[in-house]
């Protein structure tokens, strides 16, 4: 996931992330997705922005990752997107570099806002700690359960 | 992985590791080790510092990640520590903040030594780029085949 940032307007680039089939998850959020084999994080990042957003990132600055542990199945039945008993981890970015020309893709229509609008405007869930841990400083962990839809606990 | 840095002295706590049957991996070293099911990556790292050196380390900065690709086997024949087409991932921490009595383990030999020290003194495998990213700023991210020895590139 990656927090793209305008200096010039003090507006970042939130995605109105839709549901899909596989995945309910949804709410405003920022681009990003997941990695392919043989790819790395960072080229993960920068693939998966360019086809939600139009946009070509770099001098992407990593300010920590949240950790969730899975076991098992959602509750909800649907199958899980990762195996029981493995650890799904969220490499949080962000960056101010960014070229191209903006557009939306199936994953989302793509805006620009300020933080406290994107806060006003209905945030995914855990998006609300995915920004804690963009926006201080350090490098806090978050640790939770996916599927119960529930946090565990941040540490730092 | 994690460098501890006694800022009294200047020294950091080096591991002099000993080769195994099911790893060679030896040489000098930070103490550390690998995630437990259920554990986080912070948990795993205080836990290992104190497995190995008798310490307890808090406040771990996240200096960044190492990724390795991993196809296969190694080249030597030995098992490999993780499964075929699956990502290995170092978390690179530092920290200055210890309590407890120094101990060694059957991991290796603890000792305090200046950067120049250690790297004078016989590097493990690969300990010069993950050196690269414990003291550079940012969060640099190394990417490399497991196996092959070589690392294939470090990307910002």
């Amino acid at each position: 996931m990656c927090m793209i940032e305008d200096l010039a307007t003090g507006r970042v680039l939130v995605q109105h992330r839709l549901p899909k089939a596989t995945n309910p998850w949804c709410g405003l959020t920022f681009p990003g997705g997941h990695v392919e084999a043989g790819e790395s994080i960072t080229a993960s990042t920068v693939r998966e922005i360019r086809e939600e957003t139009g946009l070509t990132v770099s001098n992407l600055r990593m300010c920590g990752v949240v950790e969730w542990e899975t076991i098992g199945e959602r509750k909800d039945g649907s199958p899980a997107e990762v195996a029981a008993n493995s650890k799904y981890i969220v490499f949080m970015f962000r960056t101010s570099t960014f070229t191209g020309e903006l557009k939306s893709s199936g994953e989302g229509r793509m805006e620009w806002m300020t933080l406290d609008e994107m806060r006003q405007g209905g945030l995914a869930p855990h998006m609300e700690q995915y920004l804690r841990v963009l926006l201080e400083g350090g490098v806090p962990q978050a640790y939770g359960i996916s599927g119960s839809g529930k946090l565990e606990a941040i540490i730092g």
